[in-house]
């Protein structure tokens, strides 16, 4: 769901998460507001895997490259590794890290970079809050390890990019290194745990599941129907597209279109855009409120589409110039998700759909 | 000459060190007898630019590249770099390194890994006597720095192509760095010397440049003739392509075939096999006895091509498995260079063409 279509899948993460834990025991996950337990000057390890989501369904990490990753940035930077964190909760990249952090006996930080899935290096909160790229480390299934000293963020985004296709296209990296004295202010809070609770309120009845997660995310129904349209492209090694949307029941004669590069980055009914990217656009199954991720978007799928307001670090002027919809080509301005549609909570989260 | 038609312009490398001489001073040329003088445990640095000599005709180092590599070498792996060495000394490859021990301070060892030119990162001498690859390091322009740690030699041509290419197809590169005392055994030895004697034979008055630079290489005038063909294409990233020449004065009613890969690989006349590599096949002008580099030849072109026995380490059976010619697609065993052509020799050497 906090992926906003991208991501990955999770059902390979949770997979791996679940060998993880039973080999190597639970996790702890670690609040925010625990982190003066740890070492001041201890690092803080953001990872998450890179590439094409298509490929890591089939080349399935090692197991050793948490460990590659650790042993580099410690050599490199000097200083120990005290906690790991997820670089972005959406999609797989939200669950592979607790194996990361079971393999390295290590906790989990309840946080994220991103609060949601954003495509490139520099689009996450530690870079809006003004913390250098540091150093990029990428390992792959092989073995290899290859460490990136870029000299300014668009060259980690660039270098990281070729070496992770070189590698096969999955590579398991870290960047934006955190000291822990560093972490307040420059993540996404509690993440985690806001992950667990969307998890909860879609796994009860059926009826009404689409509601729940609505207000677990604090967030709108936009429009219930049925997909009668999906466009796709390849181009600059993103998955572009849109999905078209005709209204069903309450929505009938309603025609919505979701456009996005492997995130659902607008929405935009009769000419008028609704949401914008960086708030979150989810298309989820209309019954089970189940995501259904841009590469899974079929025509004749009842589906519902979710909105929810960002974290409020995108919405600075900062954050806007790496994730507002004019860093996506879009030539409009961002408008928060509540102040297009706070009129219409209360109508449309009536009851299931 | 030694680059056999391969590893670029000298003229870029011959301005590049002559500025950097101008701003630094001189270079000490270290005998590798000289090296007993060195800390065995200090490392000696094999410096080469890697990617696409036609975009390094345009695309200047900054010259911070060398120090870039040699402080992430010494902190990588904790040791000090004493010398620095051509990886290749064929081409701008054999040049460019005067400007790098300049620009460390440092002296260069006569010395290269290869003796010639060759196109990818295992095909040196260290690797046949055993070495490992170790790390790549590989520096740009702009002052991005990527250290790679391959799993395997094959992994680390691999990748460090694609980062050359995400650095815009142009890097300075260290790989297979040697501490002191492994040395010995591992080099082509005072490669810098013979390619120094090889400049003053040609430099000399231009009556009998051919015959004294076949003298200097110790090898043999294969033909006389006129360009009357060139094939080029480009494939899985380098310059393929063949020769056609066909004789002049002595050598009229012949036509030889070179092809080449970056370098010149085998030399065919009448569908038999007359010289392969890695023995040296150089084509250069019939008058000044100026090599010329496989991407300048020209029909209509004069030239006289020579070739000369390779280094004893790569008539070894680890030496032509990575650079014999099957190691570049030809079915057909080495045969050395004087077996071949031994007979010949006096009576081709006996005067200008």
């Amino acid at each position: 769901v906090l992926g906003s279509g991208g991501g990955g899948r999770v059902d390979v993460g949770l997979m791996v998460a679940g060998n993880a834990l039973a080999k190597h025991g639970p996790v702890k996950l670690l609040d925010p507001d625990e982190l003066d337990e740890l070492d001041p000057d201890g690092l803080v390890l953001p990872l998450a895997s890179m590439g094409a989501p298509t490929v890591h369904l089939e080349q399935f990490s090692s197991g050793d490259e948490p460990k590659l990753i650790r042993d580099e940035v410690e050599r490199a930077l000097g200083k120990r590794v005290v906690a790991v964190m997820s670089t972005e909760i959406g999609g797989t990249n939200g669950v592979e890290p607790v194996a990361h952090a079971a393999q390295l006996g290590l906790p989990l930080l309840d946080a994220d970079g991103m609060g949601r899935a954003f495509p490139e290096v520099h689009q996450v909160s530690m870079h809006v809050a003004g913390l250098k790229v540091g150093i990029v480390v990428a390992a792959d299934v092989a073995g290899n390890v290859v460490t990136i000293w870029p000299k300014e963020a668009r060259w980690a985004e660039h270098l990281t990019r070729l070496v992770c296709v070189a590698m096969g296209s999955v590579a398991l990296t870290t960047d934006h290194i955190m000291r822990v004295a560093e972490v307040s202010g420059a993540v996404v809070p509690r993440t985690v745990s806001h992950a667990l609770s969307i998890g909860a309120a879609i796994t009860g009845d059926e009826r009404g599941r689409v509601s729940e997660l609505v207000t677990a995310l604090d967030g709108y129904r936009l429009l219930t129907g049925k997909i009668v349209d999906v466009e796709r492209i390849t181009a600059g090694g993103f998955a572009r597209g849109a999905v078209l949307i005709e209204g069903m029941g309450e929505d009938r004669d309603r025609l919505l279109r979701v456009e996005f590069q492997n995130e659902n980055l607008v929405a935009v009914e009769d000419g008028v855009v609704l949401v914008t990217v960086p708030d979150l656009i989810t298309v989820v199954d209309a019954q089970t409120a189940d995501a259904v991720p841009c590469e899974l978007l079929r025509y004749g799928q009842r589906v519902t589409v979710v909105v929810a307001p960002c974290h409020g670090i995108w919405r600075t002027d900062a954050g806007l110039a790496v994730v507002g919809p004019r860093a996506f080509g879009y030539d409009c301005d961002y408008v928060p998700v509540e102040e297009r549609l706070g009129d219409k909570r209360d109508a449309d989260q009536g009851g299931p759909p």
